[in-house]
């Protein structure tokens, strides 16, 4: 379980998008939410887009991993296509924000890995922020204001890159990920091909 | 401090001198050993090479973060080039076996990171290790049975990676190394910075 953390603006979709080109044995967990898509945003791609009702039925029967709610709505992970994902031996990315990650780590599972992408400078971001045309000037402030408090959640995560040039920061991520597979507690599969090593003396 | 252990003949000398290569942050630790020069090995680069005696008063002067016995000769690290180089902010590779590994780990330092390289068969490590013409048939099994024994350490580290192709070999050791230093741990550079990002909004 990787998940992916920054400020609206950061860069993280870019990121999440071209990591998930680069590498087949990473797939995208959709998160279910309540606020309607944006131009161009796709059910079922995106988001699942619910009504707070559908939401609620699903808080309920527990078929969510984690949920937040954010400015007036709610988002939250399915929990069933991940399972699915895992036990096929998928990694499953996780585009999220602190709330979340706080509650996928309170399940202290031994797959979880969190990384928190910063921006380079408060200009940047906000230069980023007002880049959304079909946003009004209100809802960048509060998005400012959200990036900070989203921000000020940097220390819990695992690991921290900075979003300085993208394609360096795609880089960083992605040693993450591989250099995360390569550890010994994941590497039981390593088992009985070391024992063949050895039997071969 | 960045430690990579393998058998003899796994390719760990290749991978060493091209992490070294590719990345300036990181310089080696030459150990001091009192074992002869190969053919082409140059003191100082390669090995410190001292004397039984010499290896002795370094030992007694607490002059090595590690030392160890193979076959007949000792081998150690001089603890202040070390600590010389990661005071002035450097990473340090260690070429070592299990035993000096494990005399670091003692240390219970946070900044040590240690990766095993596994050799891809049995026949192609016979390869290799026959492929050093100056050693005898007697050395080479001598060589063989010392690579079993240091595979059956190869759960005490913690990365694994299989030298199966050393292009795809190193860029997995590269990742590691990457990775790690984007820990949140080794992150507090970021605090000031942080604290910057979040007073600009």
């Amino acid at each position: 379980m990787f998940v992916l953390s920054s400020p609206s603006g950061a860069g993280k979709t870019t990121i999440s998008r071209r990591l998930l080109d680069r590498d087949p044995q990473i797939v995208m967990s959709v998160s279910a939410t309540t606020r309607p898509p944006r131009p161009g945003e796709k059910d079922g791609v995106d988001y699942h887009f619910v009504d707070p009702t559908e939401f609620d039925l699903m808080l309920n029967r527990m078929e969510l991993l984690e949920s937040a709610k954010v400015f007036d709505h709610y988002y939250g992970t399915p929990v069933e296509p991940v399972e699915d994902a895992l036990e096929q031996g998928l990694d499953v990315l996780f585009d999220i924000d602190w709330q979340g990650t706080q509650q996928l780590a309170q399940r202290k599972r031994d797959d979880l890995v969190s990384v928190f992408i910063l921006p380079p400078s408060t200009r940047e971001l906000e230069t980023r922020l007002r880049g959304r045309a079909q946003d009004s000037a209100a809802v960048v402030a509060k998005r400012m204001s959200q990036a900070s408090d989203e921000i000020s959640h940097w220390a819990e995560y695992d690991y921290i890159v900075v979003n300085d040039d993208v394609d360096q920061c795609l880089e960083e991520v992605y040693a993450i990920l591989v250099a995360e597979r390569l550890k010994r507690v994941r590497r039981t599969g390593l088992i009985d091909f070391v024992k063949a090593l050895r039997e071969g003396y």
